[in-house]
């Protein structure tokens, strides 16, 4: 059993830190995103350092207190907010914001988990590098936050997701000790791999502090197109031969379905339309090339190959700069165009790439038995990552609908996501919106496995507690 | 305490399998490559298929009967020989080498872990595709192996270690169950990361079956240089260069030292000496460039810019597929040419990359301190990867050096490598002969997490007892 941070708690672990470490928390720190949950108070604590930070899960191991480690904040399935059980700690690293070391020549960073994704690619980049991570939230995002859920984003073609960047962490594990794992090395092959165990489990296993990150060095001629394509399958078929062509150059490979450039039009008015008429789909690709290749002219060959294949209509390639910022700031906006119109139900799935095509079908039809909805999925093809948004029609509002229904398109997109070999959670990881969904759809012997991983690592099961798993589950 | 594969306990078993799955193994069963070791005996299992697999730990699990696992038995770290406890059931995948499915065109391939990796590369060859992993001992080593070890080799640079390489897998549990593990998803955030927990715990947490692998679009041109360096610090100075101008398209970066060329003189006369006089220091670099560029010229473009620079000396080109491969069998023929000397102790290391020209230098003298050895290292200078390896002067033999000073040389090279903040094992993994080094160099935290780990999810501690870990440690 877990008891709550109260005043007596408190005050015994104040003495342990310095004065204005521990304070009541601010609302921004008992929200998450999406306004669906919020935070059942508890007390902040804005540890300075990795000391700190062990001091503080220390206390709470031997006091048996939950913690709630938190980032930035912007996690979309309520990891960081803990609205049940006793009145946690609230662990946000955001003093915890330094750069430890660059270290250009090798392409590794030295970050400290509270640092902001868009600061360490500033960082990056001060040194003539790029952290290849990059999200929609990347301003507020932290970096810790970033790892504890293995963030995504639209670089993972290339680049891999938030763990394939991270070369070691530091973390403070459950009985408050430092695992001193920063090592900044591409080959390591002693024990098990915590640093990937720890990276996706969303602070229910330790706390990362910092980390070791790989840089790349940025391509020589970047490009970025807008193409039509008449459906998804041609989607497919013009990301191989971009792959074919650009031999692992091929950067971003978004697919936007006509409906969310709809949603853009009425939400975000003085958002440019690019492809006029707006097509069914399209996608938005992006090359990064070595030195004697120009990213536009590699677009245009590939647009009239591709276009000789039948496998793109209509096309707008960037000639410039502001160009390419222009279509990845329509891309940007996407999700911000979704929030405003406000879906019925969000679904950030994963399928294999071949199954795309026949999945869209089926999971178009089987909500059009459900209601007239509209269907407006965007995503990042490359990785089969779609966010298949279910949104009322034109002039209807979430709040038109009733739980029961939301709860069947949920259930219906997943039922099929999941008969297909794919994920009900591509990149935005389990939290608490989701612990019903992994027990329904995940590996029994994963579970089982995970439940004995949790008890092992966390006994008393003090962090980030009914995050992930169920808690005494 | 574990119980010995006995008579009973091999008919019992038995009965629950086709008949020939169980039967006495063979000498090649029983050893390492290196012959350092010897298993002691102990009943060899050769199931067909996973449910076989599950049959087999099910029944250990319910005896306390330690189980080996084995694919090609080419581990350098004796991973795959159990000379001591109880006799064990040595479990060979090698019948399980079937291709499941291959999905070219969204680039996966599903293969049973016992395929050899020269296999698995040839069946994605077939589909117009390429598995990157790429090693000397490819033509023997199993896949699943190469999980379980997480090997490394020559493309890890551009494309990642064996786990960067793996989607999914399937898995026998140490109680018997099977992980249903085969996603073929680049993004897939439900729970814990197993698939990196199961690679590179060298069988110790349970046994890969199958794996869903990640296939690349092979480079529309390729090519490689051998190029001569003033020295290490030249070499990574050239990588930089390299990195910039390739963008991420440096396939391979290997480091040779003048010595290494020696060894190779002296034990394989029929290789032909490709640079001449024989440089103190060369590096071996392969580029895998996109559609409209030729590596050749990026290659002489490159070797230009270096020598301007005094990054590099003389050099030679492959101008045609023949010689691209006569470059890399010299490569190739090292370790070959390693073993025919013997080395006084073999050390597979890894440095941040900025710290390997100091690395070298201390190491050397220390080294010299000791007596008149010679020294050879090569390897992946790309993931700071070296094979330092410690040879008698020319006429000597390892036999020559008493265990004390070869021990003296082990500790010696690995307490500069750590002081360094640098890896004992980069690829080879733990087995049984790294063991202590773990203990000595290991995280305190991290082992603990590791024996809490072993604990949760093998109980009985039947899973290939005494590989990584200390049995009971």
């Amino acid at each position: 059993m877990l008891n709550p941070a109260d005043d007596l708690f408190i005050a015994e672990l104040a003495a342990h830190l310095p004065a204005g470490t521990l304070r009541p928390p601010e609302p921004r720190h008992l929200e998450e995103p999406r306004g669906h949950w919020q935070g059942g108070g508890g007390v902040l604590a804005l540890p300075r350092c990795t000391g700190e930070v062990a001091t503080i899960v220390g206390h709470c191991a031997a006091g048996r207190v939950p913690v709630v480690p938190r980032g930035g904040g912007t996690g979309l399935v309520g990891g960081q907010v803990c609205p049940d059980g006793p009145a946690p700690v609230i662990l946000s690293l955001e003093r915890m914001d330094a750069v430890r070391a660059v270290h250009a020549a090798e392409n590794t960073i030295v970050v400290e988990a509270g640092m902001t994704l868009a600061a360490v690619r500033e960082a990056a980049a001060d040194a003539g590098r790029r952290f290849p991570l990059s999200l929609a939230s990347e301003g507020s995002a932290r970096i810790g936050g970033c790892l504890a859920t293995n963030a995504g984003g639209i670089n993972v073609l290339r680049w891999g997701n938030a763990r394939d960047l991270c070369l070691g962490v530091e973390a403070v594990m459950a009985d408050g000790r430092v695992l001193g794992g920063l090592k900044r090395l591409r080959k390591d092959n002693t024990g098990y791999d915590l640093r990937n165990l720890l990276i996706g489990s969303e602070g229910t296993l330790g706390i990362i502090t910092a980390a070791a990150l790989r840089l790349v060095a940025p391509p020589a001629s970047e490009g970025t197109a807008l193409l039509a394509v008449p459906d998804p399958g041609a989607a497919l078929g013009l990301l191989a031969l971009a792959e074919t062509r650009a031999a692992g150059c091929v950067s971003a490979f978004e697919l936007i379905a006509g409906g969310a450039f709809g949603l853009l039009a009425e939400t975000v008015p003085e958002a440019r339309r690019l492809l006029e008429p707006v097509p069914d789909w399209a996608v938005l690709v992006e090359l990064g090339l070595p030195a004697g290749l120009d990213a536009g002219t590699a677009l245009e060959e590939l647009y009239s190959e591709a276009a000789a294949a039948g496998l793109a209509g209509d096309g707008v390639i960037a000639r410039s700069e502001g160009q390419r910022a222009e279509l990845w700031r329509m891309r940007e906006l996407l999700p911000e165009a979704s929030r405003r119109v406000g879906a019925v139900s969000n679904h950030d799935i994963a399928l294999p790439l071949g199954a795309l095509p026949a999945f869209l079908d089926e999971v178009d039809a089987a909500i059009a038995r459900i209601g007239p909805f509209r269907l407006a999925p965007f995503g990042h093809l490359g990785d089969g990552n779609l966010h298949y948004n279910v949104f009322p029609p034109k002039g209807g509002r979430r709040s038109d609908y009733p739980e029961d229904m939301r709860a069947e398109i949920k259930r219906t997109v997943h039922d099929i996501v999941h008969a297909m070999g794919g994920s009900i959670s591509a990149e935005h990881g389990i939290g608490r919106f989701k612990v019903d969904d992994l027990e329904r759809y995940g590996d029994p012997v994963k579970l089982s496995a995970m439940r004995a991983i949790k008890a092992a690592l966390d006994p008393h099961g003090i962090m980030n507690p009914g995050a992930v798993l169920r808690p005494g589950g």
